[in-house]
């Protein structure tokens, strides 16, 4: 067995079933190990930021590693945006970088090129193989650093005669660590705090926004009164969300109302989210958003146990142990002209049952997560990190991850473009996934950045840089040329209708809603 | 005047005349003072590999440097591939990346990240701007870099204080570095090879791939008779060709059969061109090519007066000063089924007189890079760095930078799809490209190496991840969804006839040949 089969068969040991792969040259012998190791299953992209996007949304909904297979340097840093989200996601995710031979590197060939330098930047964990006999363990060491909670971005650098060279075999499964118990003293800081406090706002992020963690916080708050808001992160990696569920508002994203929303407290307890910065620095406004005069008390961390650090918090509290929820206003299918409101109401009232919801929509999307509240119960996995191209590969690897919740993908123009190549892949695997494109032929996001930076009327050239205009991106035609179904909506009963068809039928379609 | 408009004016007023851009939120002072500078062309781009290929491809056709502005760390990781192949190539480019305001770096904002780092590996000079005051000389500095012969990547990294503070001016254009003259001695340590020597190989490369230089190459042979053969290197950066110059050997791209070619020479001789190595490494070949018995001689490098340096070494040589070309056999159009030898043969008796051509088309360029010899005079720029994914940006970058010039991209499906948004560049820009897409529905190479590799008979996993069918990509769509009037073309004639209409017709077209 040479190196590369060790290497997969290690991975396949330790649970690893899936491989998001653009693969070239130096990894040809990974490419051939795959057809020995049938446990992984192959799924090819055409660009590398889809791969490592996909591979994000596949470890947001398992919490398992998915492999990426890439190309040496250039190849690997085509997929770094996607790694960056998937870094602020906390995602575990296993890069499999393939490299020249160590003995040809010191010819600094072509296509050579400093691939530790280009990883780190983006991973949690680097590391190099030497050779074939090592070659299993190092996979193990990725296992367990992509496992580490609440999870890690790794990468393996794979030189290609670590790959074609004999092996010992594979390595044993790692023993994956458990998220670290919160110390008592935590739970008593944060139950004090409530207790003394006249205003005190709960931020939740990362591991409290799934149903139990967001359940526990809303027992925390019965027990608190008024006196206790509760705010989840602005985007969160893995989020659930529905009618059955608390609805806290999020954090919002320009700084000035996020300002507001946390004007007046004297203590910001953190669950699972860091202590909030704004996501751009403007000259009038801060970086961190929590008032200087208030406390910050950290309740649990992204690696702790956070459902259990918030259902002990309750307890001590005196919390009741269920509490009944306010009942929501049942959503109503949009009608009229389709803007930016009927946009989102359609989305979120078509919102299938136990459906991942990807939304990279930007200034489309507001309506839409107000709405999605009441919607029917859902997970949506949001932009972490803010570089765009994230919906698209990410709605991919939710797809192979969880083959039966149906995934809708709520794009905008601007933001689809990046990792448009996505199509293909859900074409080609046949996923179950609406893709939603809010087309408004511009990157709206930039023109209100103009307005925020005082340019009132943007020249030729400003507005040039900001119009997805002469000629407009045709997605419905894009779509097709990928092999994806896809039609037009203008209207909000078009939208109603092709959404209702999308989801019927099996397989991707996608949807352009002109707004 | 506010740093972003100091800086502008000073690249203005170094010669800059051409931004390629996909701005965010960090750049935006930068988009709002090109409505101020209006010396300098903003041209929008969906992705950022798109600008950094075009910034290539406009730096190896005007031998200036234009500008790229890209969106910090993320966006900016999307253009290291085609910076990777800039790099390799020399081109001068100057890099602008926006980055949160100083301050609030240490608020580790969601798109915060270690752009230093990422710029490093595929930068020549890397620099932080501090404030608006200093930002200027940064600006003048990174021009400097661009410009030191032949060429290098500079990345100029902008906190978005530095844009919006009041700044006292632009700086200065630096004044540009020549290229070095090249040492006496090395002129006679050449001319000793070529007189003393049995078997001598000249390499050329960079610089000494222009007509001057290959025509000084011819003289050299002439004076040296049979003793000396001349090759070029397998992948140049900007070479010219055509029917009206010597028509020199490309060294072979697969290993043995570039050994086979410099098999019993015992001197080579440098022209521009690295002492040349394997593309990647195979258990069974060497790194170096060259054989271990041969002397090496540097005549010049690349950053030296490559054209003096060939032409003083064959006056030394008492060449004569004009050599007679042999008659090349006019090209026929080509005819009958469309296969890779049809399809070069077409493609090379369509280039028009004084075209641009950039290949990319992998397993399908062989027969097109042998016959173009023959083809009208023309420059081709080819893939220097190896990371696909550069054809089409490139070409987008050389139409700006030539307007006058028709450009005919020759690209692979496979490569293509790696930054595919240029299409809509082209459109939006009324480009005057050609686009041939050599649709094979395969990663052909990588076939190709798996047989390399021993799988003779690739399994399924193996199949799946080198095949581009399942859908097929349908180019023409998809060219059609971006703004590109397209064809398809199944026959050499459908070719013949698409390519005369495509190049008879402004603006850009793209014509799927399938083979």
């Amino acid at each position: 067995m040479n190196g590369a089969e060790a290497l997969l068969r290690t991975f396949a040991q330790a649970g690893v079933d899936t491989c998001f792969a653009n693969p070239g040259t130096t990894e040809i012998q990974l490419v051939a190990a795959l057809d020995e190791v049938s446990e992984i299953r192959p799924v090819l992209s055409l660009f590398e930021g889809v791969c490592t996007g996909a591979a994000d949304g596949y470890g947001r909904i398992t919490g398992r590693p998915a492999l990426t297979l890439v190309h040496l340097g250039p190849g690997f840093a085509n997929g770094l945006a996607n790694l960056h989200n998937a870094r602020r996601a906390r995602s575990p995710i296993i890069n499999l970088v393939g490299d020249h031979a160590s003995w040809h590197l010191a010819a600094d060939a072509p296509l050579a090129s400093d691939i530790v330098g280009l990883a780190s930047p983006m991973s949690n964990w680097v590391h190099s193989a030497k050779d074939a006999d090592s070659l299993p363990a190092d996979g193990a060491a990725a296992v367990a650093a992509a496992l580490a909670p609440p999870g890690q971005v790794a990468t393996l650098i794979v030189p290609q005669d670590a790959q074609w060279s004999d092996s010992s075999g594979p390595a044993p499964a790692p023993t994956p660590a458990a998220p670290a118990t919160v110390p008592a003293a935590a739970i008593d800081a944060a139950a004090s705090a409530l207790r003394d406090s006249t205003s005190v706002a709960i931020m939740l992020g990362g591991p409290a926004l799934r149903a139990p963690a967001l359940r526990a916080a809303q027992r925390v708050t019965a027990a608190s009164g008024d006196r206790c808001r509760v705010f989840i992160e602005t985007f969160g990696a893995t989020r659930d969300a529905g009618r059955h569920l608390p609805d806290f508002p999020r954090l919002p994203y320009f700084p000035e109302p996020a300002l507001e929303a946390l004007e007046g407290i004297d203590t910001l307890i953190l669950a699972g989210a860091l202590d909030p910065v704004a996501f751009f620095g403007y000259p009038d406004t801060p970086s961190r958003l929590t008032p200087e005069s208030a406390a910050v008390v950290t309740l649990c961390e992204p690696q702790h146990d956070c459902v259990a650090a918030l259902e002990t918090l309750a307890d001590a509290l005196g919390a009741p142990s269920d509490i009944a929820l306010d009942e929501r206003t049942a959503l109503e299918p949009a009608s009229g002209e389709l803007k930016v409101s009927s946009l989102g109401q359609a989305l979120a009232a078509a919102i299938p049952e136990n459906a991942i919801v990807v939304s990279e929509a930007a200034t489309s999307a507001a309506a839409f997560e107000a709405l999605s509240a009441a919607a029917n119960p859902h997970t949506t996995l949001g932009l972490t990190g803010g570089a765009i191209g994230q919906g698209l590969p990410t709605a991919v690897g939710a797809a192979i991850a969880a083959p039966d919740q149906p995934v809708l993908c709520f794009e905008a123009d601007g933001s689809g473009m990046y990792t448009v190549q996505s199509l293909w892949t859900m074409a080609r695997e046949a996923l179950d996934v609406t893709v939603v494109i809010a087309a408004n032929d511009a990157y709206r996001i930039l023109q209100a950045e103009l307005g925020r930076a005082g340019v009132d009327e943007p020249g030729p050239a400003a507005r040039a840089l900001t119009a997805l205009s002469g000629p407009r991106l045709d997605w419905v035609t894009i779509a097709k040329g990928f092999g994806v179904p896809a039609s037009q909506a203008t209207t909000a009963d078009e939208l109603n209708s092709a959404l209702a068809n999308a989801v019927a039928e099996a397989g991707p379609h996608l949807i352009e809603a002109l707004v």
